[in-house]
């Protein structure tokens, strides 16, 4: 294998868990300004979401180039493809913590109410579960990627019992219905953004494999 | 170009239409039994996902053969890396509307409610989106493209006037909030389905112009 081609891979690797980084430090500062209701810094993680958007655009650029030049086969082909999957969903789960962050404003508006939920837990499991995928990643660590999607139904149950605790909240308090569909929305931005580090993992496991487990087929 | 290449390529094309027809099929179904509160319905669109599944990884396997054997370079590259994206945006299409199905068995549980939110607009709007982007895909029409982006605000506002709606019922209706978080839910899963089709369509014209407007600078 050229050597270039070996410093190109090792470039993407670079990037993509450069990328990595960035999104999971956005998805920490997102669910911080919803503990503190803090809606400046709220903001701050919906306007520097273009940075996310970009480093994305130069991790598939960077794919395609190497694509393009030194046209790989077999797993090298298939980690390019998943670098480019993988890369899709980070993105996404940038967009998750934008999402999160949108609902700040309206927490902070209702710094009255009493009920909180603790999101601390589902966050940090999440976070864990976006570390595990990408280190798995770029381990090529099967075994890693696997314990990830263990952990998703772990924040699936949390989320259920958040839907069920909020849902009674509810009708306790009719008249901040309103703020209580907020913190339920955030519970599931943070369960989507499991979901896709979830879908990372799978991916490792199914370039690691060349099979398919993507699908609950293990 | 090689007469087999373009025959492939020909066959990649038909197979991503076959599975966004098989898709947009599902969604109608799944639309058509929230509104006929029909469980029984609603199970089949379940039960029968694997097959979403199962037609994700032959496309994807037919595009890897393809980059493996013929090593593609430029707008083909770029067109091949397209639809194994595109290809991940319908299998999540599919997921949606199991979501979607799945709201049915509690809807099912409260024929008296007499609370109804008329999800054919948005569901048309969202199908309509999810034709017109693989239309833009196969026939490399940009201007195409460019007006899924744009219904895709149109669902967007339908969304938002679900959430003022159903939130003033829920105030009325503290005994039947349960059901009125399903309705939210589906108007959701609705969302995000037409998001995954602005997906497919700014990845046509990404692919188009090799350049980025995925993120809105456009």
């Amino acid at each position: 294998m050229a050597k270039i081609f070996i410093r190109e891979l090792d470039n993407i690797k670079k990037i993509i868990l450069s990328l990595g980084a960035m999104v999971e430090e956005r998805v920490r500062l997102a669910v911080a300004a919803v503990e503190s209701k803090d809606a400046k810094a709220a903001q701050r993680v919906i306007k520097t979401d273009y940075e996310i958007d970009e480093m994305e655009v130069e991790v598939e650029e960077a794919c395609l180039k190497v694509l393009a030049l030194h046209q790989p086969v077999a797993v090298d082909l298939r980690f390019l493809i998943a670098v480019i999957k993988i890369n899709n969903d980070l993105e996404r789960i940038g967009d998750q913590a934008v999402n999160i962050a949108q609902r700040v404003a309206v927490l902070a508006k209702h710094r009255d109410v009493n009920f909180e939920f603790d999101y601390t837990r589902m966050a940090e499991k999440a976070q864990t579960m976006l570390r595990m995928s990408l280190d798995a990643l770029v381990n090529l660590d099967e075994d890693l990627a696997l314990k990830v999607v263990t952990l998703d139904d772990e924040v699936d149950t949390i989320q259920r019992d958040a839907y069920d605790h909020i849902k009674s909240a509810m009708k306790e308090n009719t008249d901040k219905i309103g703020y209580m569909i907020n913190l339920l929305l955030i519970s599931r931005h943070l369960e989507r953004l499991a979901d896709h580090a979830t879908n990372i993992a799978e991916e490792v496991i199914y370039m690691i494999e060349g099979e398919i487990i993507r699908h609950g087929n293990y």
